[in-house]
């Protein structure tokens, strides 16, 4: 096992863990929230910036970047990592969530999914060697099997026939991975809100020996109470020494309520999406900087925010930012939102080091009801 | 004359000066390059990037600032060094070349230019004095008078008509300005390119005894030669001890050739919004980034630039993002065109000290010809 990816466990709080992900290319502290590079950038973020609040890892999209720059030219230009600047660890996702929820006509088959391109409509093909493959080019240090994500709500035999597929391609998706020193292979957890079958999925993929597990399909937007209770499905399946990954999820509670449940890792394009909406989080409830009424208000939008942005500003300026299309305004309330989600994960990481993450998540709930906005 | 920005002449080299203006809020070493932040942002970056590129001040607009925020609004959040976030000195136009290029059924009269917004329609006059009472208002260091610039080519007695109204203008703005210790007032040259009507524009400007003494009327894309010709004409009849700013201009060439006959201040939109379209300058020449040929270019943009973005990036990757759309494209290429006028700046001051400015000049130019694309 030397030389693999490695999960080491420092504390625990009922089912939550602290601990960090080891890899060659740095510590993952968990629970981690991964900022999500889309196009082989965090949309409106320099690098240095991103690593400055606080990450430890970013994702970044197969599908986009199969598309354009391409695998093979970034494999020319030395992998990912160098291309964007990013020494630190890197997780990428297979390409198929992104096909369901972009491409066009596209047609699922046993062996993948043909589709055409959102962008220029150009035929491409996804197997889940082929993913794989683009993964390695890539240089991916986390690497996710393909599967079949299903759009919630969906009837359970058609969430059965997709998951059934995705153990298929996880099997040929961990054949493919091979051998790779120092990177790792995730499964990922299919099976809708079908705890049977989310239970069958997690026991196939366990025994199938992945580096680590990730459940997906829950980050379409349904009720957190179903999400939650998926997590507290599958987590007692999954073994205690591999990270859990919950994909594409979610709100600042969402994430506190999932990593209080054992989840260890996060991706979600929310916190840089908001922010290029004007609209940030922050531990006094979410503000929208369109609002009329921060025109002429004075306050930082946190004075004790990790970013100098939340700081250095006035909540007036950042109006006149969004109001006027200012660029600045992206960048600005971009790392805001970054900064916050990975001060959420330090305060809970501190939290279960302390086994007070009950006590952590209650005060953190009270700053946002008690804010000006309410709501995480 | 204490507690008044003074401009300090440190060497001569022919016509050109080396020196620093000298203001409460730092000193601008000259010949200086002041980035444009026209909505109270200098677009895609952060105020202390723009500062990183070796900017000892910027310039903001008044046109768009009375529209939005409100000039009021920002007086009473602090003012404008406060509102951006940027403590350095600051100079503000008059808002009279936006209202000509950019505002609707623009009405002009010996009072001054009555407006409509681009923005929403509404209504709004700017006379002299409100125009200064605006950049009073905003706390700008360096004030411009209110003038009337025509459009070029004009006919003779357009340009005459236009430069005597600018004269009472600059009376009244003169008046208006009054006494603010720490900060200076400069009129505006004008004439079109009539050399007679140049003269007589100086003459008068030098009686009203401003701090300084701007060329107005020459960006509108007229050929270098007439403007370098305009510049001739006027620097002579200028004070000696007084700073000159050559408006809106313009390419590196442009602001080397008219450093080179006694400018001392440029500003111009070019660095900032070629940037945000792909395009970027060197000492190689300028580089087109949506160009197929730097699809698989390994080599950053520049490896000697003070830019990290130009030495830290290839152009594969520039190009990857200017073809998505990325924001980040907007904000590297900004960074490095920002940082190109500055080194020009920062290299044309070391040669005029060293009594070798047209070598450097001739230099710099073979580097723009000899490189991939030529023309600087």
């Amino acid at each position: 096992m030397t030389n693999e990816i490695h999960l080491t466990v420092h504390a625990r709080d009922g089912a939550a863990r602290l601990g960090a992900l080891q890899t060659p290319r740095g510590d993952i502290r968990t629970p981690a929230f991964m900022p999500v590079g889309t196009a082989a950038t965090v949309k409106a973020m320099r690098p240095e910036d991103v690593r400055a609040t606080g990450a430890d890892i970013v994702l970044s999209n197969t599908y986009h970047l199969m598309l354009a720059p391409g695998a093979e030219r970034i494999a020319a230009l030395g992998g990912l990592h160098r291309f964007m600047n990013w020494p630190w660890p890197i997780l990428t996702d297979s390409g198929g969530f992104q096909v369901m929820s972009l491409a066009k006509l596209r047609k699922v088959s046993e062996k993948g999914v043909a589709f055409q391109s959102h962008i220029d409509g150009s035929r491409h093909e996804l197997t889940p060697e082929r993913s794989m493959a683009i993964q390695r080019l890539l240089g991916s240090d986390i690497q996710m099997q393909l599967d079949e994500c299903v759009r919630l709500p969906c009837p359970p035999e058609e969430a059965e026939r997709a998951m059934r597929l995705s153990l298929r391609w996880a099997e040929r998706s961990k054949a493919a991975f091979g051998d790779q020193p120092g990177r790792a292979a995730f499964g990922i957890v299919q099976g809708g809100v079908e705890k049977d079958l989310r239970i069958e999925s997690a026991r196939a993929l366990v025994a199938m020996d992945f580096h680590g597990y990730a459940i997906g399909g829950l980050a379409v937007g349904e009720p957190q109470a179903d999400m939650l209770a998926m997590i507290d499905t599958v987590v007692p399946h999954l073994p205690d020494d591999k990270p859990r990954y919950l994909m594409g999820v979610g709100t600042p509670d969402d994430l506190l309520q999932a990593l209080r449940r054992g989840v260890d890792m996060f991706d979600c394009v929310m916190p840089t999406r908001a922010g290029r909406h004007g609209m940030v989080f922050t531990r006094a409830g979410r503000l929208n900087l369109r609002n009329a009424r921060f025109a002429d208000d004075p306050r930082p939008i946190d004075p004790l925010s990790t970013s100098p942005m939340a700081r250095d500003y006035s909540r007036a300026y950042w109006r006149h930012l969004v109001k006027a299309g200012e660029i600045l305004a992206m960048m600005g309330l971009t790392e805001i939102n970054l900064a916050y989600y990975q001060e959420l994960m330090a305060g809970a990481r501190k939290a279960i080091g302390e086994g007070r993450l009950d006590a952590y998540i209650e005060e953190t709930r009270r700053g946002w009801a008690e804010g000006e906005s309410g709501g995480g």
